[in-house]
Parts: structure tokens; C-alpha cells; sequence
């Protein structure tokens, strides 16, 4: 493919995140262009195509994957469609963005990851946090040997506010929805597989989210193949706003990233020394890192290279959340060997 | 004008600053589309046009003031033309934005904004940082009465590096180049005009600048009618990035801004403990507020609001940059009544 | 006991911390004077006594208990002689402040504990940084409800370098040598007992470590009977200095600390951003500490009020070391009530 | 003098000052034992003399000066008896340490220092601020050429409150009795004279200090013969705390220094992150530059060294001070060398 052709992306799925890729698409990923956009709510994709100027309007996904003219699709349906989806893009010989996770089951995963391999597309996961400034800064002070071996890693990963509690009740839990996140990026900068996972936790935030059988704190201990250990903290809810932290400890430093804020403003007054919070959610504080993993998924396309996150890095992370699962409920370490 | 319709911009100058505001334009501002753009350098305005779809290019501005389907201007080109370009497309019935400063001479200043006046058209001065969110809520905050009453103001504003010695030559030298931003600064930020100012400075970093009768260090104290003090410092070399920051310091507070940077990482090893440096220069810095002061222009021609910079802004910074200027030379300190 | 009576201390043990104390007694302890040293090296004796003009100085330290006009001893002897020398300091009468630990063996230290009963003296347990202004303020901020209630609690606690191997064969191995003082902190600012352990880690520092029988680095998950959960991290080795934050998260806020340094200089140059490392280990960091918790003792005898860190306060952490030894040595979560 | 002989010394002023120099040398200077206190208020003299046992009590300094084993004299008396003391104490043989300034009057401060020179005795002036870990550092920094050549010096200096009316009547004015610290701090760190000075300011804080002829806030320019520029900003009311804050900045990097807080916690919630004020004032500022600065005057006696803050030292900043009030008053800048 010349790496001048501009890439045709259908968009399947006009929610948040939906609207989100598409208006990114329109506007600020190099090399590509959005031409249509399905939802079997229709007021829902028409709104989003007005705003964008997307020509093609569909109930069903599946007139998008017919659409001879479309490349690859950005999959941003809800979670239960997206492996069905990836197989038939597949087949239909389109390149695929998905949003995570693949599925909560891993032989869905597989057959979606086997429809891919089988049809020779691209398939890149949405873990956009690699594509932050600040973790991939920790990514690339690791990778050259900044840490020296790496022994400890720190995640802090805390939303502002608990999800309603219609969509917890289909989210597959706290870690298959919330730190699978902090599972893909412990896998990311510490270059190394977790073997076996420990957590433990709670329902403090609201006991609401206990009653409809998830938690909403947990701190997770990850034991890795190169003998580093890992912890993970999640809270559903910091009244202060989203707390995206990390750190990586090594035999020859430290590296942390603090929160981004609006402003860098200090304000000092009798009561003392104040600055901003961090920023509210992920749509403030991943503005930037969801242009550059739709970039860099283009980019892919057009240079036909491997994408930054694989199929199989849209897996592991869906074994490590099952294995904490059981390890919650058993309350002991449970190594990722026992999830098949 | 009905609040919905596209404002048709035409970018007269293709240069760095011409190109930033075409891809603004096309990309980032809501409700504006860039439909033309010129420079007596063609091939400079078709690389932009190319770029963003531009369907007019001209060699000569003028064709974009006859042309009836253009709205508004952004004057771009160098500092010598601002002047008669704002009198020609106030005559022409276009709005207008144009970069700082609008000219060296008042009283080509003068006879602009009359013209501007005469024709009834809006006029906007390019005074970005205004927009800036640091500066903005340092602006808030201030204004708010966080500080209560302000007494004292501290501005850094240093380059990373030199401009050629080339641009030197024209620029006006660094009171009207380089510290007249934060002249604007310091009127936006205290809510006084400086009556008097008293500079101090000299070439430090490097003697060709003063070989081309420039100077390239500079501390600049303004006093206010309000009967505040403030201290502006300047360098054309920070070696470690762009350096822009401001203090207001009052009755009932201190307010301070640091310097923006790439990520947030903290690297901690044997040596020490280490941070990124501030983003580059101002393109890098200043990027969305370059958006939202041209955004801020779009919704003042759509709204038929006064501009947030008008060209009475775009004047007195230059009336404080020539004080300044006299100050340096006579050593002594100036009023700004002494200026006409 | 008179409030202006000045409290006369025997120092049992002149090495680094008995010298530490001493100086301390000596000098900057309001209400005390530091009046007999023993040692069975009588010249490490001899020399902290010619520093502070010590008067009676002992090989063997029964002298200092059958002494008349001492009040209080300080020990600060091998582990393995706190347990009897506080038997024996409680049977003379003396009031007893004993650096941690007060013995590997939960027997032992119930024996000393029940004579320090019977004999009505007051001990105090050498958990200096419970006095430390950093950790001090967390538990003020904590307990005034600050942070709502606690649901996470982080402790990072790193040492600048590996003690030497002589001193790790006999001392307790990581959990009662290092993360005991963890152990406190995390009862001190949680306000409510760990119940569940969970200890990870591994030999990463040095192999020599594990040949000896001891980890170097551990990540130790703790249930707190709120409902809270904690985590410990532990290296032998932070080559960047003495690491001690923590940070205790809840439903209102969150409040962190970060490391002391020997001054705030930033440093920017063409490298990036740079500051100094953390003191370096524990006694330039906790030098006040150390004053802070010696003058709390001498307080508590002239005012004859309760110490603020009881027996029982020496003997929980010991508890919690020993779940977490058994926890690591299992693989599995370990309840306190497991040990006895 | 023996490398091993404490020095004794005699301090004359039981006032804030002299009351904190004698807890010092009571307590932390090494190598010092004060022996002797006096003052006309002979009840503050008693009372300093029981805290720290000193021996001999005396309504009249000159006691101490005639005294035959006092080696030493600390005068911390009111500004007005300076010069008269020193050239007494040079006369009987003693070292001298003062407090700033010596005196407001050049005549009789070169009266002082020559009676010093042909005594051939010590002299150290009360310039703290050198002995601060913070502004240390910078100087370290800065002589080790890691600046470069420093082009632009910036100094804040700001008091938590005005002092009494009362004081400020005979203080001198704000340039001799506040800024003059920072003049010798500008010289301190620049390693090079200021030759012309310029000052802005007014009443701003309180009118009842322009009523008693002084100002309360001041923007000061330094011209150094270095060719950099130097500037100070000093106000006598900075509601959140004692604000000391340097900055240097050369042709190869820029340091600077905050202020030191009690503690480094920083409170996260709903309403914003929360840090520390600064330390509230010079007392809790710069408690261990005060201990430095006396264990160098002793050291410098012990071992016949010349003391780091010496009469030049304490002249040449009162020289920039008079400047600084010929500046304001006739508002042009004043070169140093017109003050004679």
C-alpha cells in the first residue's frame, strides 16, 4: 500500500469512546480519513457523522465491513460484540482497531485472534496508556537500562468516580474493566510476564457496587518471570480526580510520573500552598495518547508493520484480570498458568 | 451574522507563523475554515494550501480583501506591512486579526486603528500567551481577588536561543520584539497600566548582537498607577528551554506559574534527581493557545463580541516597548507620557 | 516526680545509636542528663563519655541498674539482651526506653512486658519515626478526618545500601530488621490492626543475601480490620538515598509525603532538570526524630503521663514481621491470629 | 591558639538575638562555652544566664571586655552601639562577632574596621543567610561554573509581617535593615560588586510606614561590574510566610531555591492539592545557618583562620544600602561610588 494513500476508516460504534475515534479520525490523525459510521443507534451514529462530515451512515456494523472502499474499522462497540466483530473484519479483509478488552473469554479471544492471523489484517488492542508522554518516557528510561534491573513496580490507578451501576453490572468486574489497564502497562514497562497474581481488596466506595457483586478497591501484587514484584492500587473512586501514577525501581534508579494537571499554577495564601487538580478523567488526561494510538495504527496500515499492541497484548491482560479474579475469591496467590 | 455560519478566513503570510495559524484554521478551530491564503512567496502558500486543502492562493493579498467570500484576514506577513494591511481590509470590510506588534511606529498604529474604528470591523491583536491556561489562571485567579491587592509582578520570558542575527537586524530590537509579550502580559495580569519604566540589560549572550545594536539580556522594572511594582527579565539564551514564567504577588496572596514540560517523569539515581526540561520554544509551548486565541477571534466575529485583544492592546505594549528602549539608552527612568 | 526535676539516664550500649542517644541526652533533650554509659567495650564507653562528660561509665551495664540517682536507662544494646535487661531494669525501678526490637521471641517479649507491669515503670519503644514532622503531619491530617476513612494505605521504605552480611545473619532476617518500623507506621497512621498478610519478594540486591537466609526486597500486602488494605515495599538498596514515603488514601483525600532533602536547589542546564537526592540514610534523616521521641520519654516521666509508644506497641510489629516471614515462606496470606 | 581550646565567649545583648546566639553556643557550637552575658536590662540577662548556666551576669558589657578569660564577643546590642562596641572589644583584645549592620554610618563603621585591623583581631558580621544549606548550595553551584557566566541575578525576600512601629522608626529604612541581607547575599553569590543601583517601591503593606518616613515594598536593580543585572524584590508583609528565594541564571543553566516548608506532605481533595507554608519566619528559617555561622566564627578562631563574613563584608552592603535610599528618593539609578 503507498504510504501516501489515505486510510478509510469505518467507525463501529457511536458512544463515547465511538464519537471520540471519529472525531480524532476527522481531525488530527495524519493519513486518515473517517467515511462511515454504524450504530444500531442511529440518532447516535447521524449526530456524530454530522458533526464530522462522515458520509456513510449504518445501523449495522456489518454494511461497513461490505463497504468496498473502507480499509479498516475502529471497533468501539460494547465489549460482548467485539470478538464476533474482529472475526468477521477479518474475513472481510479489513484492518481492526479494538477497543479492550477483547472479550472476558479466552476461547473467544482465540478464535478472534485465529480469524486475524488466518486473514493476514491488522489488529491493534486500545491500550492507548502506552501512548501517554509520561508512561512511555518510563517505558523508554527502562528499555535503555536507566533502572538498571528492574525489581519493583508501583501502579496508581484511581477513578474520579464509580461508573454507574447499570454498566459495572456488565462489565465483568473491577479487574477486567479497570485494571486490566495497569495489567497491560506492568507488562509494558517491565518487559518481563507476570507468573502469578495476589489481590486483595474490597468494597469501601459504595456498597451498592458490592451488591451487584464487584468490588471497588483493590491493591494487586504481581510476581514477575524475571523475579521483579509488582503492586497495583485501584480505588473506583479519588475525590480529587483521576490518579494515574507510576513507578519503576531498579538496581540503578527510580523513575515516577506524577498526575497531569490543567495548570501548573501555585497559589500561596494564609492557609497555605495550593495547585490544581490532577485532571478529571481519561477523556481529559488521554486526549493526546488516544491521537497517537490512532496514529500510530495508521501509520501501521500505511507502512504495513506490525502494530504497537497486538492481538496477543490484547489477550494477556484478560488472563492476568481472570487470575486476580480467582485469586480474590480464594484469597491466595494464583499463578496465570491455572487460566486456560 | 447568524452564530452557525463557517467564517471564511483568508491567512495573508505563509511563513512559520502563517503555516500555524492555516493548520489551526483547518484542523482545531470550530466554526472557521480556511478558504484562501498568500504570500509573494507562491510556492510557501501552495505548500500550506496543499496541506490543508486551501482552494485560493495568491501571490498578492489584495486578491484575498476583493474576494467576496472571505470574512475575516489573519495578517501574518512581516511586521512592516501590519500597519496598511489592517487599513486596506478595514477598508475592505474584513475582520481582522493580526500578529504583534501591529508596527514600531505610533503613528502608523494610529492611523490602523482608525481605519479599523472608521470601518466598524473587528480587530484582534496576537497576543497569545493571554490564552495560555497558565497565564489564564494566574489572570483568574488575580482578578478574582485571590492576591487582593497586587504589589508586586514577576515575569521571566527567555528564549532557548537566538533568532538569526538576519532577523535581528529588522525586529526592532528586543523591547519591541521579544519583550513586548510581556508587556501585554503585565497589563493583562495586574489590571494597571505601568506609567514609568526603567530597563536595564546588555549583551551578555553573545557580541554579534550587539554588533547589529541589539541587546540580548534585559531586566525591566514597570511602575503601575495602581501604585504597584513590577520586574520583567529577559534572555535570548536559556540553555535549558524556553523559560516562561510569571509571579503576582499581593496583599492576600502569591500566585506563580512554572514552566511547562514534555512529560512528568522524575528519574532519581546515583547523580541525582532529574526532570525534563521546559518544553523547547514557543511553538512547541504556546500551541493551544495559538488555537484558542484564534478560536477566541472566530467566536467574537460570530457572536459580534468585542475581540479579547484589542488594538488599543496591540498599542500600548508598544508605547511601554519604546520606553523601555529610551530608558536603556538614556539609563534613567521613563514615563510612558514621555512617548508620543 | 517533679516537673522541673531533671531526669538522670544511664545509656546502656555505645555504639552508633547508644552514642546517638547519649549525644542527644546530652545536649538537646530538654529535662534530661545523660550521667553513667555502659559498654562491655569499655573504651566505645569510655570515648562517648569524654565527648559529653559523662561521669560513670561500665563494662558491665547491672552497675548503671543498681545505681541510685539513675532514673531511666536507654537501651540500647544487642536485640538479643533487650528482652532481659528490660526484666532487669523494670525489678530496679528504673523507667526504660529499649530500641526496637524488643526480641525475635513473642514469649521473651511477653516476660518483659508483664515486669515492666508489675513494676510500674514506664517503657517506651525506640519507633522514632512516628516523631518524625512528615509522618507526624500524615497522622494529624488522618486522624482529624482529612482523609474520610482510609481504603489504601502506601509505604515505601527503601534503604540507601545493604547492611553488612555479619549483621544480616543475625538480624531477624528483612521483615523484623527493616519492615518492622514499616509495620508501626502502617499501625501508627492507620489507627486499626493489620489482621491478613501477604509478603512477596525475592533476593534481587545481592545473592550473598540469600545465602545468609534473608530476601532484600519484598512487597508485603496487609488487611487491615477496617477494611482497609496496605502496602509495603522494601529494597535493601535504593542507590539514589534513603527512600521513606507513604501516602494514606480514603474517601475524602489523599495525603503523600515525599523524601527530605539536604536542600531545594533545582539545577536546569542543557541536560534537563535537576535536584538533590534524599539524605542518606537514616541517621541524617531522622536526626529530629530521634530528639523528638528521647525528649517524649524524658516528658512522659516528669509529667507522669503514658509514653506514646507503649510495650504493646513494641510487641504488635513483631507479630506482623513474623506473619509476614511465614507468609513469605508458605506463598500464602497469613493471619495474625496465626501467631502466637 | 590550641586546635582543642574552647573559646569563650561573652555575649553582649539579651535580647531575641543575643538570647538565641547564647542557647547556641550553650548547646550546638562545638568548641565554644558562653561565660558571660550582659545587658542594661540585667532581668533578660538573668534570665538567659539561668537557662544555660552561664556564670558571670553583667549590666555593662564593658565588664565582659575587661574580663580576663573571655576570648570572645558576640554583640548582638541595638544597631547604634555596634561600631563603639567593636572598636571596644578590639581595643581589649577580643574577637568580635556582630550582628548587621555595623553601623548606618560609613565613617564610623571604618572607625570599627580599622580598630579591628590594627588590634589584629577577628571579625565576623551576622550575614546568616551564607551558612543556609539552600543558598550554599547555589553558591557552590555557581562558583563551581556550573552557571557559566551569570547574567541575571534574582532575589525575593519577603517578611511574614512588619515589625513594630516602634522598630521601625530607628531601623534605618528597609534597604538598611531588610535588604541589606539580600545585598550581601547578591554579592555572596555573584562573586562580583554591584556598581549602580536602582530602586522602586512605596508604602503599600501599611501606610503607617510611610508615615514614619520608610517603605514596605521595593523593587531593587543591581548593575554588577560583571556586566549582569541583578534584581531584588522585597515587601515587609507576605501573608503566607517568610518568602527566600535566589535564583541564578548564566550562559550555562540556571539554578534556583524554594523555601523550606515544616513538612512535605501534600493533601489532595475536592478542593485542590495542599501543600505546607513556608517556614513562618527567620527564627524557624534559618535556625542551623545561625548555628553555622557562630561554629565558623569559633572555628575560625581556633584555628587562626580568617572569618568567611568579614568587616569588608559588613561595610560594603551598607555602601548598596545607602545607594538603594538615594536611588528611591531621587528616582535614578545611583552608582556605588557616589556614597562616600
Amino acid at each position: 500500500m503507498s504510504r501516501d494513500k489515505v486510510i478509510q476508516v469505518g467507525v463501529i460504534g457511536a458512544g463515547r469512546i465511538g464519537a471520540l475515534h471519529a472525531r480524532h479520525l476527522a481531525t488530527r490523525v495524519p493519513g486518515a480519513a473517517v467515511v462511515a459510521i454504524a450504530d444500531i443507534n442511529v440518532a447516535a451514529a447521524q449526530a456524530v457523522a454530522d458533526q464530522w462530515r462522515i458520509p456513510v451512515i449504518a445501523a449495522d456494523y456489518t454494511e461497513l465491513l461490505a463497504h468496498p472502499d473502507i480499509d479498516a474499522v475502529a471497533i468501539c462497540s460494547s465489549t460482548d460484540t467485539h470478538a464476533r466483530i474482529i472475526q468477521e473484519a477479518a474475513a472481510a479483509g479489513k484492518h481492526i482497531f479494538c477497543e479492550k478488552p477483547i472479550d472476558f473469554d479466552l476461547n473467544k479471544i482465540d478464535q478472534a485472534l485465529a480469524a486475524v492471523d488466518s486473514a493476514g489484517v491488522k489488529l491493534q488492542i486500545g491500550f492507548n496508556r502506552r501512548f501517554d508522554a509520561n508512561f512511555r518516557r518510563v517505558y523508554e528510561l527502562v528499555h535503555a537500562g536507566k533502572m538498571g534491573t528492574p525489581h519493583i513496580l508501583r501502579i496508581t490507578s484511581r477513578d474520579p468516580a464509580p461508573p454507574p451501576l447499570a454498566y459495572l453490572k456488565v462489565s465483568g468486574g473491577i479487574f477486567l474493566d479497570m485494571t486490566i489497564h495497569d495489567f497491560d502497562m506492568a507488562r509494558y514497562l517491565m518487559g518481563s510476564e507476570a507468573e502469578e497474581i495476589y489481590a486483595a481488596g474490597g468494597v469501601m466506595v459504595d456498597p451498592q457496587i458490592g451488591d451487584v457483586g464487584d468490588i471497588d478497591t483493590a491493591v494487586i501484587t504481581l510476581r514477575f518471570a524475571s523475579g521483579a514484584v509488582g503492586v497495583i492500587d485501584n480505588s473506583r473512586q479519588a475525590v480529587y480526580g483521576y490518579d494515574q501514577r507510576v513507578e519503576v525501581f531498579g538496581s540503578a534508579g527510580m523513575v515516577t510520573v506524577a498526575n497531569n494537571t490543567p495548570d501548573s499554577h501555585v497559589y500561596s495564601n494564609v492557609d497555605g500552598v495550593h495547585t490544581a487538580k490532577p485532571l478529571y478523567f481519561f477523556l481529559e488526561r488521554y486526549t493526546d495518547s488516544f491521537i497517537a494510538e490512532m496514529s500510530a495504527f495508521i501509520k501501521s496500515i500505511r507502512q504495513d508493520t506490525m502494530p504497537p499492541v497486538t492481538g496477543q497484548d490484547g489477550r494477556v491482560p484478560v488472563v492476568m484480570a481472570l487470575a486476580a479474579q480467582k485469586s480474590y475469591q480464594e484469597n491466595r496467590p494464583v499463578r496465570l498458568s491455572e487460566i486456560t
